[in-house]
């Protein structure tokens, strides 16, 4: 899905929906993205089972250069399954079939193997049927690159908005998850660390059922941007993040602060171990809280949403500083 | 669609076959590759019009280096387009949604912007709907990678194979098309032909006319593995390609024959100036001329099947040798 924060956003959406004259497709507002007035496309699927469906691509950026020199294939696919499943979930998506497409700088068939014994295991635990694919050999790329097209049903389409009065519930992250490579080389160079091939959480699971069980209003999967993805979630709201909950910054998240990235980059280029965030009532927030636990022990009350302007505010964990966006 | 020709393709195939336990996905054998006893899924979509539902993923490969370099971003989308709507055809679905995967490596919006507007002009009249796509800036490749998945719908399926007696209609490639660039590479170094960046021609409309009205026996989109790609379509028959015909191979391929790749390189890694090839009925053979001619005029009869043993006899347009897979 286009990141909507990125330059030439606006023209692409446009040019995309110059694309929607088919009777095939019925275009629909697409909720999540109401603030930015986007309209995405959903086929009139399942007319029978009143189901729409949503496609949605995307891959393992940079980080998948640290993946090919440590051959760490299983966690390359967890990264780009969790990109796209973690994503589709702010429409609350079931994803059920994908297509991938893997580039590898060499020939190397113990590879494209391993690569795909991951995705079997992975998606078959998940009910996600692999239709296909392509493997492509370009020696003019420095490590792999995976991306992956996921279609999914949306039964009940709903806006993904925080509202005045909801707590928020964080879910711990694996690390730098999948974004902010960049920067991680800038920083680091040739220099590695194991922390750069953990593999990013699929929160599909825990977050489908709490949905199911107690409403979410609004939630946003941490990735490039950081915690200023949220603010098209908060129509004349403000959001905070405290820091007096359990979810503590890994320590790579120091290091990179320690070697000069500041508070306020920090927390618009990295979950700063959150990975996911989502708003609840605060009449469900202590049962919600309970239900992740139990599947995860890694979740937390981390701040809270109030009447405001927009704003996201958090007291940073690197320092005795408040970042604003 | 994963390329029979490559290694460790079987055990991809198998691994996919693995995740095949949902209901929303129909397992139904797909005849294209019955004689590898390959099994393809269709989503059992749109119950009531009966029709079979197909994706299909591929890239532009290392031809992107080119494409970046020349800045002709145009011609880098019709590549891709026509990589996966030629494929498709092969299963004779018409595609009617896309998503894309484009990777820059530098950000530079207007060379996005640039894409997106030829994706958009060549979807737009094939009523082919952009669903949604990623853009991804990677500073470790050198030059850029689209890939798209495509969606179709199949009315008819049937197997695709020759038969005895059918004549073999050669369409007129472009030159290259995208295959065969790592060849072209090794052979030309560092030097650049404006042959390097000319567009895949896209055989959608015509072959879908010519099967509406005379019906095709069997087809191939000649690509990577060059000729070696129509032998799982001769079942006890032989293919003979004669060189008596007007699809002369272009002067880039005499260039590459003349500075080393051999008759036999240059038919299974070159389309040689034959981009798509189909087998009709003798009888037929003259009728569907006129009429792809109609659109073309680039089209001709290449040669013939006949009883045999799955082989394919070229007669070479680079020398007086016959070439045989």
């Amino acid at each position: 899905m286009y990141n909507t924060t990125k330059p030439s956003t606006a023209r692409i959406i446009e040019l995309a929906e110059n694309t929607y004259g088919s009777k095939y497709i019925k275009v629909k507002r697409c909720e999540v993205y109401a603030t930015f007035k986007r309209r995405f496309p959903y086929s009139i699927l399942w007319p029978l089972l009143g189901v729409h469906e949503l496609d949605h691509t995307d891959g393992g950026g940079t980080k998948g250069i640290y993946h090919w020199q440590q051959r760490t294939f299983y966690n390359a696919v967890l990264d780009v399954l969790a990109m796209n499943l973690n994503d589709m979930l702010l429409e609350r998506a079931r994803p059920y079939k994908l297509q991938n497409h893997i580039i590898l700088p060499e020939d190397d068939g113990k590879a494209v193997v391993q690569i795909m014994e991951a995705m079997s295991d992975e998606c078959s635990k998940r009910k996600i049927v692999i239709t296909g694919g392509e493997t492509s050999i370009q020696n003019n790329i420095k490590g792999l690159d995976i991306s992956m097209t996921v279609s999914g049903f949306i039964r009940h389409p709903k806006p993904n908005q925080f509202q005045a009065g909801d707590l928020l519930i964080g879910f711990k992250s694996n690390g730098l998850h999948s974004n902010g490579f960049t920067k991680v080389r800038e920083v680091f160079g040739d220099e590695f660390r194991p922390e750069f091939v953990e593999p990013t959480r699929v929160y599909l699971e825990d977050i489908l059922r709490l949905e199911k069980k107690y409403g979410i209003h609004g939630m946003m999967h941490i990735t490039g941007g950081g915690f200023t993805k949220i603010k098209p979630l908060l129509p004349g709201l403000d959001a905070h993040i405290y820091n007096n909950h359990m979810l503590s910054p890994q320590p790579i998240f120091h290091e990179l602060y320690k070697r000069g990235v500041s508070d306020e980059e920090m927390y618009k280029t990295f979950n700063c171990g959150i990975g996911f965030v989502i708003g609840v009532p605060e009449k469900h927030a202590e049962d919600a809280l309970d239900a992740i636990e139990t599947a995860h022990g890694e979740a937390d009350i981390i701040g809270e949403v109030t009447p405001g302007t927009g704003k996201v505010k958090i007291n940073s964990e690197f320092s005795d500083r408040t970042v604003k966006y």
